[in-house]
């Protein structure tokens, strides 16, 4: 590994974008355009399905002034896709990697496409084309394994915090039962991240329910029951991607994807479901609302954490350094928080295969005994991702006396 | 009139709550503490269930770093209510009046406040009982009559405006048909706003749909066709509020305030209303996703437009001065837009009932022909309020040479 390997660099960017996504590939392409051994610089348009259509732009023609308005845009500024390749698909992407002069491929995505990575890998081994090959880890779901926390996350956590401390806030003003669906498939990060709006004690969201519990209407009707009726309001965050005891989704479209997912944003249907249940357990008159927080939780502009960002970033920086390094052929950049109370962290690289396919959950001592809530060492572990969000203030509130009725009793 | 009346002020907020209608309460706050005649300024908590109740905070206890960080924050500081009194109630509101000595009222709202204020003003003065009565502006949906525009809009718009950028975006990295609901009941205001997003041709929103026109399911699903086939995406923002020709909502809830009101918020039916004819249309392939941006149109904290946040502040100050000054005993807070190329705005006072009940909607000149877009000057009068956008940025996408198949075509 220690011969300098000369060639083109492909860069790609897969599945759901984030807020931070183009920030890696910022890092990418201003490293790479500086690397020894890379000549061309080129953007594979839509993730895979780019390479298998030699759909590619030349980055290196780009000003670095448009390299810096995208990285500070959200969405795949190259395009992105779900999209899990054949083996023969993979065959062709090795063929158009050999007739363009391909030995650099940074593919920034989640644990699909460091499963597609390590599936080109293996081929490339198999027909001794020598080949640099790194994932650059994205989600918003933060569920990539080996990495302490994915890029991407902080962002979309700060997005979800500050909206349920605004959504709090309005249901103060107005009160009754708000119900928040938040994005999260197979974990609760994002959920859990909500948590991050509560300041003082009876501060939204009151309940949240992840995925790493089973979900039971029950227990969730009677949860809600406790709270509305103990503050008069309560504020729910719920993960899109809840499941009874059986493994089932309480609402399930029917809708896969090519990896097999199931369409579960873009939907109000999971919101609409709980709410009617909530309805129909505390009547009618009860002010129930339902959200789904939806796309903006990875595409709103103008709101990254300045923590995600600078990570984001770095991580594609980190993965040029690793493939002309030589160390390893091949990996996936992964972030080490350092111990202590100040944050700090550094870069390693980790096999493609430990982060392919299986996928990481909310550390189970960071969800309360009743499944409801969070505690713990996760606020420790979000606070610093997320970063700082909007300052809110309430009033003291001293009550004038009454001069009618002179008890403190309320009509109602 | 001359003469200065003595009492205590009582500030109320009511209906649906903005993001800078702390602002307005910050305003009246400084202010009537400030002015001579007003002794006591109090908080009705939840407007005027708040006085019925006898409910009231002493505002002059709060610290100056508390009124202003609640002026920073979204929802209804004092707590805000969906309730049109009675005539009994109103009575009853008169009395709670007399009894804490208040002779200035300040009711911060939306056109049921004003006829509110109305009608109290109309007791106070049959029952001889001298009251400053002043109506403060507050709107996300822009529908007060006279005003040029709501304080509370400008940042709806802002945030709706964001929200489509980034979402079209995000629908560019993956496309497909995307329809966003915006808040908006009879007034397409906020949803028209989204065209701000658009910044190149082909960027969306490509289709907007206002309750100003009727809503034909047909015409819909055939102008998606449209943008679908020339762009291979289409981003969609529709109004909640949007109805038949027979004027019935394509989604009834059947849920109605005490203001005969249907709730249409909190739901994601419409959206997936339309998502599904949108499936059923273009096949179960189709990419189709549907958001409801929901209760974050009007809470979302910390991204108010500046030019919203200052004028919300200038209507509570403009009230106590109208309130003190004397020359009319009631009326509401408008805004007046100076002709020019430069924005500049005044204040003036307009009778309650030229602001009560009947709303406003938007110019039928801002609408297209088709009815799926907005023109003109709709721009000039919605971009200064909404403030600036965050900056984005899209590569050249200079096109590298294909190796392999040397025409332009893609596969699929």
């Amino acid at each position: 590994m220690a011969s300098r390997l000369v060639g083109n660099a492909v860069i790609g960017q897969s599945g759901g974008p984030t807020a931070v996504i183009n920030q890696s590939l910022a890092g990418l392409v201003a490293s790479a355009l500086r690397a020894e051994g890379i000549r061309g610089v080129y953007g594979a348009r839509f993730g895979v399905k780019g390479i298998l259509d030699e759909d590619f732009i030349d980055l290196g023609r780009e000003t670095p002034e448009t390299l810096e308005r995208v990285a500070a845009t959200p969405a795949a500024g190259l395009g992105s896709v779900r999209k899990k390749p054949t083996r023969e698909e993979c065959q062709r992407i090795l063929e158009v990697f050999r007739a363009h002069e391909v030995r650099y491929f940074f593919y920034i995505g989640g644990n699909d496409s460091a499963e597609t990575a390590f599936i080109i890998e293996e081929l490339a081994r198999e027909a001794a084309y020598d080949l640099r090959l790194f994932h650059v880890p994205k989600t918003i779901d933060n569920d990539l394994r080996v990495t302490d926390h994915c890029p991407g996350f902080g962002s979309a956590a700060r997005f979800v915090a500050s909206a349920l401390l605004g959504d709090d806030l309005d249901n103060r003003s107005i009160p009754g039962i708000k119900i928040d669906v938040v994005m999260g498939r197979h974990a609760g990060f994002l959920t859990a991240a909500a948590a991050l709006a509560r300041r003082g004690e009876d501060d939204g969201p009151h309940l949240l329910y992840v995925p790493e519990r089973d979900f039971s209407m029950k227990q969730f009707l009677d949860d809600v029951g406790g709270v509305y009726g103990r503050l008069g309001r309560c504020v729910v965050a719920v993960s899109e991607g809840i499941h009874d005891a059986q493994g089932g989704l309480i609402v399930d479209s029917k809708e896969r994807d090519s990896h097999g997912n199931v369409q579960l944003a873009g939907s109000g249907a999971l919101g609409d479901t709980l709410a009617a249940a909530v309805k129909e357990r505390f009547g009618p008159k009860t002010r129930v609302r339902a959200d789904t927080l939806g796309y903006l939780q990875r595409s709103f502009p103008g709101f990254a954490s300045a923590v995600d960002a600078r990570e984001a970033r770095a991580v594609g920086e980190q993965a040029v350094a690793a493939a002309i390094g030589g160390e390893r052929p091949s990996g996936s950049i992964a972030i080490r928080r350092h111990a202590g109370p100040q944050y700090a962290v550094d870069y390693f690289v980790t096999p493609l295969d430990t982060v392919a396919k299986v996928t990481k959950q909310l550390d189970p001592a960071w969800i309360n005994a009743a499944g409801n809530g969070v505690q713990g060492g996760w606020f420790d572990y979000v606070r610093p991702l997320a970063g700082d969000l909007p300052a809110t203030g309430r009033f003291a509130g001293h009550a004038v006396p009454k001069k009618i009725h002179k008890t403190a009793q309320r009509r109602s």
